[in-house]
């Protein structure tokens, strides 16, 4: 039975291709409507679907906190929330100080144009008429595109749990969180080539979660395993999560704050038209979400003979990754069928990560990296002004760059600072070690 | 002092009724007002009122997932919290595929009609024209409505905590949120036979609430007591919560949700006097949670010599549902009022369980079902277009409708593949037994 | 090194100084706007505004009940909890049935006219023609004020927390919503003499959190400090707090829910520059705590050696403290350096406090009232229109008026009923002593 699971998951995948594909048929343009609603009042709409995608993504902040916190040993959890923690603060004076500038270059596209962003933190001015044209407020702009900012380390700080040093780990995030996020991102979000040819990730599958995804990657192949997670003979030793209730706490603050995140980047909803399309988005987003939860929840019944609770969670998270790179265009049914895959796949490349002694302590490369690529790929079926060529080129692009410069980056870090605790700290953890303080100094720990 | 309470509460609540039922004599109509408010720009006021109510309905499930799991025994708490995400996710592949449009027949009010909504799942046309005369988009309704049928579903899980097999848990969710809740909620909400009788329940006391309890209670029947609980010598065995901090989490998720739960039930903000409601909603809702809260503080220090965090919380919620069946029509002090005696009637309905041997965990029959009730029967007290006949019917149709088929679909999946885990299993507790995965690994155990 | 940082940290006090001078140099003033936005539409978007601040600062009492139960020791969470939800219930219907109606008391500013309003609860007309011309709907405003008022009395409980009785902590709660809060509140937000006089406190630095901080001072001294944490010998005895994933959740629920906190004190929404003026707000509120978090983790580095998580927690809540009484005029770098400061400020006034043996369990008087102070001060330099004498003016009197009835009323409560659990209680924990209720039943304690 186990054996032929794989099989049964690829031909689900094939039934699934044709399914969404039949979709694309569909007449998906909109008619015209003439649209009794004044520029000001759009506005004002635009700056509200910011400002209210943007605390729901903020919000991702503590649902990762959450979910890693929870998904650690109880003896480096102090460590893993102060990550989570410095980690958003980071990204905001990043993004701040040199990120956005540099993702929004506007006429700055030449190399001394893109180094002299470096070096303009991004300034508000006060409201003005002139502001109207542009359909919502800058700053709301801002406060939504830092959020994503923070999200793409967010991603990073689980993969690397339980070993990684407090300080490197910081001076990674801010050279994520101001260069490689923003060079990335303007790729396409600020009109660079990626946008040129055409290539579709509506809120980020590939831009923020697979770019998490990559830089964790690199992270846990230059840190290497944890201490006795893979064993001589082969056989791993399982960790647990000391505190599935916030695992669990964390997947649902995700859920929620991905209605921001998928549903704001519709970027308006000051026309009836986009207050549909972002309602669409809402839809679509807990579909596939649910569809990747009850995927993970029948694919770990069948390989394991039980339930694992916290791949249902990555099954649920997944199927958001998965939905994220077009959550507009997919029928009800293609979101459910996209999410499913994408919950199915983050159940299928845990054990794969293992056999490879990948250590990712909270399964953030299978659920951001992984279903953020099918995410992506997936799009042409539901969106016909998209191409597999042109996907599969922006995953590579971002993919490679992402993933080159991360490596280049721990690796100096490791040569230097060093970016590993020494193994008496990794055993009695890094809240002892790095941090001196326990998270739960009341509560007797098992050993 | 004890034995005068019920008594005291008898007088409180007689002393209630003229009060809230004064408040009915006041000028409830609103005069009529010119508004300079396009049908679009009252489109997108809609459909967002819809999303974000919507988002804190689904914030619910969260709250939910956390009560339960802090009330639970910690050997049970992953169990709980993946009944809690997973009979979210269910809920919402099962509305999408069969609820909706059953709980919205249309002109198909027949047998062969509603059994053919039953093979059409719910789409999403793109947006067009035509649809702004809907009022809001087709999207954000759904996904508002959807949120609803997962609250039902969340309900139940809390009351059968510990003994129930996950498998019969969530084909009963399936069924539930598939046919039983979009059946009953036709009958007011998708224009049926009591919304013509003039039955009034603004955003589900009974539709939403009771019929969770109700499915509950047939549940706890049918499942019986957790082993130990009630001894042979007539006591009672306490079994606390592992988690008051997770359980007191839940309470606030739930009293922020609730915003969305009954502001959006307005459904609509886009003129002057349904912005106004929907704030008078928001102000009523708070109250009554208030008086909840506070109710059940004086009742547990009267009634037991100290206070019991445990009752608060409940009393917080049953003032919450109380309020729920008719948030907008009672002055502030009639929302108090309504409140307290839900809060209060929690306090008191919670032993009388126990001496029946209704073995709810988390108190949810008299939060949901009892309070429930309660707040449908106080409506035309506040609101002069009820009467409390009609009141009473449409509780007990709705109450005898998820009962029975409650009673009997437990009944059925008793008989069949079990309901309840064998003897050894609920001593071990579910977490190792169903799941193999405890939620809690690092900690010591007590006992 | 140490010795230096209080130098360091004042040569970083008087660098900012002129950083966010020059600030006030800055245009400010917007051009007029002519503005295609109906009175009635205006009216929906300032409405929608309040409601959703007001749900996210209703969020913030869920905050501080996390923050604050993780900071205790175990033995004294259930009480910690059960304080923060009671005093939430407590403001609602103390600032319903007295406060509102005091705070702004319109044309009542004589003695008998305000002891009137003591007499009168607010109640809620329904909407009618007349109330366009507000600007937004009447409840959506008391819903909004009302969790102001609640966010005042969640600063009381953690610093008292761990030895302070309940039912007089319940009878302060009643006077400071009640009185307390509306009273000094209506002197600048009811049109007083503050606000006559020209101070300036946009969303409540010293209105808000420095009056809970100077309730939770006055209540510190009157109730003495926890047996055992200040020794014979000088020497502090270390208290940690037994669940830093709770504090970290509420730190991350806090930062979110003072975007509506600050956000929403713009009080519109309805017009182009309002809509970027919020939007402003957002930026600067998050840029603040974000700066107040970093500030700290560089500042627990140097002068301790090793990061303290409960530290920067507190970082991050002094910068969003700071940032309270100006959010709207400082540019990005201003709020970041009022931030950084704020956070700076709240790591060294904690060592400050242990030396004058005033015990704050949760830090709440760094955090509250002495950024809350800063925030107030820094004001006049980036808003013109204010000085540093009227705006010290304004901390004096409500810091003396907020402190000297504090003082009187817990001095009474304590010659009274009694303030404080005997020593054996308190050793035993309150949630023994108080409640009956233990908050972890299930895990075995250390000690």
């Amino acid at each position: 039975m186990k054996q032929r699971l794989p099989g049964l998951v690829a031909a689900l995948l094939l039934c699934a291709l044709p399914a969404v594909a039949q979709d694309a048929a569909a007449p998906v343009e909109t008619p015209a409507v003439a649209e009794a609603v004044s520029a000001e009042v759009a506005y004002i709409f635009n700056t509200l679907l910011f400002l209210i995608g943007g605390f729901l993504v903020m919000w991702m902040a503590a649902g990762f906190a959450m979910l890693e916190a929870g998904l650690v040993r109880s003896k480096n959890a102090t460590t893993q929330l102060f990550k989570n923690i410095v980690l958003f603060a980071i990204a905001g004076i990043m993004y701040w100080l040199v990120g956005y500038n540099l993702m929004y270059p506007g006429d700055g596209w030449t190399v001394p144009g893109v180094i002299g962003q470096i070096f303009s933190p991004k300034t508000l001015d006060p409201a003005g008429a002139g502001e109207v044209s542009a359909g919502y407020s800058a700053g709301s702009d801002f406060f939504f595109q830092l959020m994503f900012c923070a999200t793409t380390a967010s991603i990073v700080s689980g993969t690397l749990a339980e070993r990684v040093k407090l300080w490197p780990f910081m001076i990674f995030t801010v050279v994520l969180t101001g260069l490689i996020y923003p060079i990335e991102a303007s790729w396409q979000w600020g009109g660079g080539f990626l946008s040129e040819m055409g290539f579709s990730d509506f809120a980020g599958s590939t831009l923020v979660h697979a770019t998490g995804g990559f830089a964790a990657l690199a992270g846990a192949i230059v840190l290497g395993a944890r201490y006795g997670k893979y064993r001589a003979d082969g056989r791993m030793q399982p960790m647990p999560g000391s505190n599935l209730a916030l695992a669990t706490l964390g997947t649902f603050i995700l859920w929620l704050g991905w209605f921001g995140f998928n549903g704001a980047s519709q970027l308006a909803i000051g026309s009836v038209n986009d207050a549909a399309d972002v309602s669409r988005i809402f839809v679509n987003t807990n579909m596939a979400a649910s569809a990747g939860a009850v995927a993970a929840v029948i694919a770990t019944q069948l390989l394991y003979g039980k339930i694992d609770l916290t791949m249902v969670l990555n099954g649920a998270l997944a199927g958001l990754v998965s939905i994220t790179a077009e959550p507009l265009m997919p029928s009800i049914l293609a979101a459910v069928l996209i999410g499913a895959v994408g919950g199915g796949l983050a159940v299928f490349v845990v054990p794969m990560l293992d056999r490879l002694k990948i250590d990712d302590v909270v399964g953030a490369i299978p659920v951001h990296l992984v279903a953020g690529v099918w995410g992506t790929m997936i799009v042409p079926a539901t969106n016909p002004d998209t191409s597999f060529v042109t996907q599969a080129t922006g995953i590579l692009a971002i993919g490679a760059f992402t993933f080159v410069l991360s490596m280049i980056l721990w690796t100096v870090l490791k040569m230097t600072v060093g970016i590993r605790v020494d193994r008496e700290a990794e055993i009695n953890g890094l809240d002892i070690s790095e941090m001196g303080m326990e998270a739960y100094p009341d509560f007797v720990q098992a050993k």
